[in-house]
């Protein structure tokens, strides 16, 4: 296998979409295949593929799978035939915006295809936002990477990497840069419960690229952050409200609190893909809960007590106050707020 | 078996120590039998018992147990034959200031002892240590539930209850006169990564006696504190230092400074044994560092890749600025300093 930095988790090949499938990393790599957007919705429910950005460009394809079977059967009547398929495949998973974010950029093509196959085009178009998601990858990852000093050390919480986008990485691809330029001399990953995305994900990355890994506990991150030497908090997001309100694996609004006690700096990094201005504030971005199992069981083995009433939500919001920096394809953005947001898409 | 409010995970029973077995709880009810003081050291180490109060008062009866084999083999010279013992007793768990107060305090009875056998009266002084933290956890408890308004919400981390100590508790004692004075609607337990008594020990406790429990993963804890209506953080002690500041589970440290991001009120509850004098400051309470695979293995499954390094403090410290509120057996503290420390004990 290639190196996570130039691999992707997620391919086109032999006319089909192929995922690595992230419940069983690092243990096992185990590809699995997709023939249509149905099979691909639940993959991305239940977490074959993660991430934000990933799961928006998996759609996409999902998208080219529903068309291209619609034709089949439909004919020109695809577009009407696979509605049902494409909410189906939005209400997969509800906060990260890159999922309905694909599918309507998938869309906005539907009425200047003639009545050929369909395929064609759309696949072209699936193709060219995960490219577009690499490269911005890149860009962003220079572009952080200019905000850090040598001898830094960072945290960062969930995987926001090569795993999580089209390649190479949000908060990693920062990470990526600025490590390859000399500035980190750690990573400290919190290991990000109760999907353990930092402990089975984001250290098998780094791990790849040779990168200095330390993993802690979620909860061990502020008392790193007191005895330690961290600069920075560098995450990603799963959906940026229109007043810089970030939405985000559940955890990032605590080490952002922390992070502020310390004097630690708060890094977002995302694509402008993930910021969502029909959205006023982080309050109305819907938060996914997921089911409680996660939390009180570990591999079907139980922890706590049966019966025992648990919460589970898989994102918190951090309001644009904690953060210093919000790094996207475009711009820095120093200080985000609704003006700034605007200004991206101006 | 009775409710956790009155039952003991300690017991002298047919002339020897029987500890009911954490690691195994809750899906499993064991108790381990002990007739030797470094058995008791082990199980100190490997955490069949655990918990500041309720480690110290093992470590009173392992005493006895050491003290009654040396006079056996040694007689009037059981005082000398013991020390190394001693020694390696303290030595089981270097933060929860408890062992060695427990110790320290057996020792001062030696001297006492004349050259008969010295299992009874030191026996007799263990049975006291026991009782006297059972009596402070109940003053405590009502105390602490004096400070508690109607209808509040509550979290908690760790487990600091009739486990962790002779019986009921000093958070959970908090909890328990709080709840059965209908005063709390809710407590939310933090799972307490990575050894999670929260989900196996607090939950169990709580749903024992019938009190409302919401567990949540701990970087959980803050969102909570900005969706929902939490009065109070409220924690034991395993160390204070004689400015006031607080060595306990990891975590804690984390959950008070969102608490104080929040107005959210912080409570600690610990018994004046916990508090020691001789440390100046927090930053000189000695922190345990446990076995990694506690964070990369969850029972013996492998969770992050091989060979990641991974850093697992047992302890953090809470400066005593973050606290509001130190409830111990003698009095309520509020806004706890060293000047109060010392009139404590004056």
């Amino acid at each position: 296998m290639n190196k996570p930095e130039t691999f992707s988790a997620i391919k086109w090949e032999r006319e089909r979409l192929t995922l690595l499938d992230q419940r069983k990393l690092p243990h096992q790599i185990v590809y699995c295949h997709y023939d249509s957007a149905n099979m691909v919705a639940d993959a991305i429910k239940t977490m074959v593929v993660r991430g934000a950005p990933a799961i928006g460009i998996a759609a996409a394809y999902a998208v080219v799978l529903a068309a291209r079977t619609a034709y089949q059967d439909a004919g020109k009547e695809w577009r009407r035939a696979i509605e049902t398929e494409l909410a189906q495949l939005q209400a997969a998973r509800p906060t990260a915006v890159n999922l309905q974010w694909a599918i309507a950029k998938m869309q906005t093509h539907f009425d200047a295809i003639n009545d050929d196959d369909p395929t064609p085009l759309l696949l072209a178009l699936a193709q060219r936002i995960h490219q577009d998601d690499i490269t911005a990858n890149h860009a962003m990852g220079r572009l952080g990477a200019s905000l850090i000093e040598p001898a830094s050390q960072v945290v960062t919480h969930c995987n926001a990497g090569a795993l999580a986008t089209g390649g190479y990485g949000t908060a990693l691809g920062v990470v990526r840069t600025a490590y390859h330029d000399g500035l980190l001399d750690n990573v400290f990953v919190a290991e990000t419960r109760p999907w353990l995305q930092g402990a089975r994900l984001t250290c098998w990355e780094l791990q790849q690229d040779d990168i200095p890994v330390s993993l802690l506990i979620d909860s061990a991150v502020a008392s790193q952050m007191q005895v330690g030497n961290i600069q920075w908090l560098i995450v990603g997001a799963d959906r940026i409200s229109a007043n810089a309100d970030v939405a985000n694996k559940i955890g990032t609004y605590a080490h952002a609190i922390c992070a502020k006690h310390h004097g630690v700096k708060v890094m977002v990094v995302a694509p402008t893909s993930t910021i969502d201005l029909t959205v006023v504030a982080g309050a109305n971005i819907p938060i996914e809960h997921r089911p409680t199992c996660e939390i009180t069981q570990f591999n079907a083995t139980q922890i706590a007590p049966a019966g025992i009433v648990s919460i589970n939500p898989a994102f918190d919001i951090t309001p644009a106050a904690l953060i210093d920096v919000l790094v996207t394809e475009k711009a820095i953005v120093a200080q985000p707020n609704h003006q700034k947001m605007l200004a991206l898409f101006g």
